[in-house]
């Protein structure tokens, strides 16, 4: 038995509990809300198909990694949905200190020199400053708005969150990465603000 | 409105149907059916963290954007679990036909430029011929055998699966693209075939 091996597989099965972390945007369908691992791989297909919206520079392959990874997180911490709490419960002090302390477990599980690779991915797409996370971060930002697009309004009608919130919590963090994006995007929240 | 941002997301929200794709395995927990849009993300996962197991020249960002694709065809023609109809469904000719027809009409959401690649990705996992098609297809095919264990025999018990079973119909496949994984895997599951 090779504990190197054992350590990859350890942290493969607690990595399982993220599809047991519920968000507060539902499927395109309404039908139940989404929960993180899944969420994970639609942003990575978004990476994927909307390569063409990032900076020039930017590394797709590189913003997919950081996407897969970008929730392990949540396994100790739970998703913090963007507009709770008047939309400043989203990257508090407490947040970013439990998710400090659960990457150090979660990431701590593998071999080190897998664990800090992979950490250092995740701190990069949480420090939000490089090209590539800039373009990952505009993706989970607008994922959740075709969603509730989709659906007639999700989280918007759950937390009352009008245009000008939208643009500051949200929009604002797409057009970064993704401005044409962003402004298609924008167009066809119009409708529903409208209504 | 840019018809071809139209046909991005148009393409992103028929994806969103992957996440209502049940497979016969279950969660770690045994809780409830994975479904095949996390699937695929831990999937996309178990390549970064077992990537030492690669053959030589294994493009791994290749590997996982073909993990991310993999089971999009599931959308139209559901999964056919590896051991169901005493193994015989999986990969038929009537399934290969219906996926085929299935890739046609997902991809074919897409501007062509993007769906053409996204489908030669596909079809280069499906024939399991390139080494980072090959290694691929071992973590699709390890990864279900790790829940099982976890979750006390999963789909080994509901479709009665020998040892023998799991060794042609899996472990073949897993030591083809990861023979270190599977001779380490195939060591965890003697206890419970022993059993």
């Amino acid at each position: 038995m090779s504990p190197r091996i054992n350590a990859q597989l350890a942290f493969l099965n607690e990595a399982d509990r993220l599809k047991q972390v519920l968000r507060a945007t539902t499927l395109v369908d309404g039908s139940r809300r989404e929960n993180s691992g899944e969420h994970s791989w639609h942003l990575a297909l978004y990476a994927l198909v909307l390569a063409d919206h990032a900076a020039p520079g930017v590394n797709i392959d590189r913003v997919v990694r950081m996407l897969i990874l970008h929730d392990l997180v949540e396994i100790d911490v739970g998703d913090v949905p963007i507009h709770s709490a008047n939309g400043q419960a989203h990257g508090s002090e407490a947040t970013r200190a439990a998710e400090a302390a659960a990457a150090d477990r979660i990431f701590g599980l593998l071999p080190p020199d897998i664990g800090q690779d992979l950490r250092a991915l995740w701190e990069e797409f949480e420090a939000a400053e490089s090209p590539d996370a800039v373009f990952a971060k505009s993706l989970d930002r607008v994922q959740p708005v075709m969603a509730n697009l989709m659906s007639g309004g999700g989280t918007w009608v759950e937390y009352n969150v009008t245009a000008e919130e939208l643009e500051s919590r949200v929009g604002v963090k797409v057009a970064r990465g993704a401005p044409r994006l962003w402004e298609h995007v924008r167009g066809l929240t119009r409708a529903f603000f409208a209504g």
